[in-house]
């Protein structure tokens, strides 16, 4: 993020922080953890959940739906296939996923020092992801425009603590459901260039996005060893309970196929799509996972897979999901460890939300679901700026404010510095009692990075706050991404590149008839 | 808290839910956490940070300022007395903490249904502490009088999710500064039965907290044993660098003598009352506390003793004190594992903001401190809810939004249920792939205690909560704290105790002139 003034005034104290911050070093194009993961829960339980998912694959099973290309590589995998029902040897996805899928994997962005790294140690931010709806304080709700699109896109891109462009920030509903995904992956290439997601709709979508990110990463994605690099990682959702559908299925297979990455993730509303109780939902998570990822591993052995977990509870008065609850945190918590276990890379969490307007509930509710995703050492963090509304909606301030929370996380992950000048033992030893520390050598020399500068947060006296016009956080958030995307400069792109990106957009929606979403 | 409608309309969906609510169980009087404590540091690393502390008591010393008392027993004890300066010999406090304070007390309540555990694996949420000022959405911010006082009082009486009825939970600004405890202690014990803290703002106001104290609990303290009961736990805040003066000293001392409970706390801005680090802040905390708990133990042996811990980071652009960072996350899990290596129940975090308003910016920071708190394993949360602009201020709708979030931090605390109905292996045996789980056996017995329900979070639909007038949060938790005021019943006090009471307040205030503060 660009330096926000936190008034409307210039100059004065905020131009002073403004100074400071241009000098601040630059952030690394992801996190990388120095804290370690909270376990929730040890490893006996661990293997119950685990004993547990495997006899629902063993027992119950997995439809594979309109998909016989799966059907037939899981029969030849040596499993029971019933109809659509697919059930699993015991051990078989486990064994297959240690043996093929990779713990860490590099996505290659367009520019190589913003590659990221899925799973370890690492944390990628990546922002809101599919609300068919956009929100700012100016005009209120209203349905999400290509426009709106790529000024999400520009706002991940100005921001230090978003490492990922994300996919479908908000859907374009203004462009013809079956040539979105042009739009938006071209979007993403020219507004952007951090690493992106690509189509899932449909499989010609994902060929669609193989071509265009082919095109932007020089014409060849194979690396010096003939491999494909890994440029994009995309969202494939179950249809929980239990279920692989044909649209999934196909997308999942056109990236494995192209060794791009697959976020395997089931989708839980507990208590409708699963149990309501945690180790219920973690063990039909795990579940549902194994035998996507285990799917793509027949596809190609050793594409990159991520186990995925989102999962909300649900209000039983009214049966609203609701967001920000302690149960969905005690599951992130133990899917976490589970995904450790398995040796794959893990993404959930977010900054997630029930609340219409970026208040105080949208707050509380994105910060406990936040706080949570970094404890638990989460590595692909989907939702990570803008959710609102249950995922309906992406708010412009509500994406500023978290973002402004993402960096604090960024700070937290490093942990206690434990180093001679994290102690600080000479500066304690030379003070006497009652003498305060402000114009120590220490504390001089600790100054500019000591602690984490929020552009957002009002800390000033109430009178000057009352001077500067009585502010919410909101409202200091509306005039930070204005002026965020004032302030935008694309990265620089390749001419002939570009020329080509936006032949082939024209070119494949000049193929297909509009269709309505 | 009592049931509190999301909307301004009663009945319906809202109705509903306050049926269900009235029957469920009754919460216990505190919080036993199943979690594990957060540890961000190994072994060694607070190690080192001990060793540290030593250091500091052992070669700069503490200052005992205007307090012959403590300097002679500090000397006796073996200390090195020089001037009002006190050296340690290392190891000399560790020691005579870890003999004589207590790794856990009760502390009494006068509802003995409500006594507290403080140490261990407990959590006591107590509210906001000694803001001159009151917030609310109808008024703004205004001085805080002896109502107000009342006020938070009956909140925080009436609300299941705190456990203690606080100390000076906003300053009675009202009535003259040598009389408020007489009114505050009063308010404690007519209008509540929890649990409180007595008056440390002077050794005779502390003895007028013990001798209320005294009468409410039946005219004497003693147990069958003959040792008095402990029934307030008193905050003792160091003057940070290194620093115990005159007035703290005096009120430990006479709680301490009377087994009354101090919380120790220095109280630190970090690169003013100490240096910037982490490290450097966990050991000059760690050297103050032990100094203050030391005192105590040489008052009384076994008096009950807390370290505690408050730490903020500041803005290095106007040195004003900023909440919800990370830094001082980072301190609280440093501090409470030395804590628990010392053996001693832990104070520190709360819901914490430097915000005018019960906005985004007062609840991203309030959570970013809550969270930390529960998971170091905090024993005695201070300013678990109301606290508003960096302490200047308690608000009503942050009080009733803070509340509703601890609410949510006990669920969390439960950890993961991996009993056989936690498990649900049952449900998901019998359910075949893509039938939903809403009406199944186990959801159904599930149904009443699966998830945390909000009173405040909305979670309707977006046309519903246009419907229902687009209210905010602090809206909603505007209606609530009304609500719960309109419907505040008092708990029962014996006549006799409370005309004696009356009676001890009335005399005192006679014996002294007004002092106004």
């Amino acid at each position: 993020m660009n330096e926000v003034r936190t008034s409307r005034r210039s100059g004065g104290r905020a131009g002073r922080a403004a100074a400071r911050a241009s000098s601040a070093p630059p952030t690394p194009p992801f996190l990388t953890r120095l804290t370690r993961p909270y376990e929730i829960v040890g490893e006996e339980g661990l293997a119950i959940i685990e004993e547990n998912a495997d006899a629902i694959l063993e027992q119950v099973g997995i439809d594979f739906r309109e998909h016989p290309r799966s059907l037939e590589l899981l029969a030849d995998a040596g499993c029971d296939v019933d109809g659509e029902r697919v059930r699993f040897p015991r051990g078989l996805c486990r064994s297959i996923i240690r043996e093929h899928a990779p713990p860490t994997y590099t996505q290659h962005a367009r520019n190589p020092a913003r590659n990221v790294q899925i799973g370890g140690d690492a944390t990628v931010f990546a922002p809101n992801y599919g609300s068919p709806f956009v929100f700012d304080q100016d005009e209120g709700r209203r349905y999400g425009t290509i426009e709106d699109f790529r000024n999400f896109v520009k706002l991940a891109y100005a921001s230090p603590h978003l490492h990922h462009s994300g996919g479908t920030v908000c859907e374009p509903v203004d462009v013809p459901v079956n040539k979105r995904h042009l739009d938006m992956v071209y979007a993403h290439l020219k507004y952007s260039d951090k690493a992106f997601m690509g189509s899932v709709t449909a499989g010609e979508r994902a060929a669609d996005s193989i071509a265009m990110a082919r095109i932007a990463f020089g014409g060849d994605l194979r690396d010096a060893d003939g491999v494909e690099r890994t440029v994009m990682s995309s969202l494939i959702n179950a249809s929980s309970p239990l279920v692989w559908d044909e649209t999934m299925l196909d997308a999942a297979e056109t990236y494995a196929a192209a060794n791009q990455a697959c976020i395997i993730s089931p989708f839980i509303l507990a208590g409708a799509m699963a149990p309501t109780t945690a180790a219920g939902v973690a063990a039909q998570t795990l579940a549902e996972a194994m035998a996507g990822m285990t799917f793509c591993q027949l596809v190609r052995p050793g594409a990159p897979v991520v186990l995925g977990s989102f999962a909300s509870s649900m209000s039983m008065a009214t049966g609203a999901p609701t967001f920000g609850t302690p149960e969905p945190a005690v599951v992130l918590y133990t899917v976490a460890a589970l995904a450790r276990r398995l040796g794959v890379p893990f993404r959930s969490g977010g900054s997630l939300t029930a609340s219409k307007l970026p208040d105080a509930q949208a707050a509380y509710e994105s910060a406990a679901t936040l706080l949570p995703t970094v404890m638990a050492g989460v590595n692909f963090v989907l939702h990570a700026a803008g959710w609102m509304e249950g995922g309906l909606a992406i708010g412009y301030e509500k994406f500023m404010l978290d973002a402004d929370q993402l960096g604090m996380m960024a700070k937290f992950a490093q942990g206690l510095d434990i180093t001679s000048n994290g102690q600080a033992i000479d500066a304690l030893r030379e003070h006497r009692p009652g003498e305060h520390f402000l114009g120590t050598a220490h504390t001089l020399a600790n100054f500019e990075t000591a602690f984490y500068r929020s552009p957002l947060a009002d800390n000033a006296s109430f009178e000057q706050w009352l001077d500067e016009g009585s502010l919410t956080a909101a409202d200091r958030a509306n005039g930070a991404w204005k002026r965020a995307l004032a302030e935008y400069e694309a990265p620089p792109i390749d001419d002939a590149v570009d020329a080509e990106l936006v032949d082939y957009v024209a070119r494949r929606k000049s193929e297909m008839p509009d269709e309505i979403g």
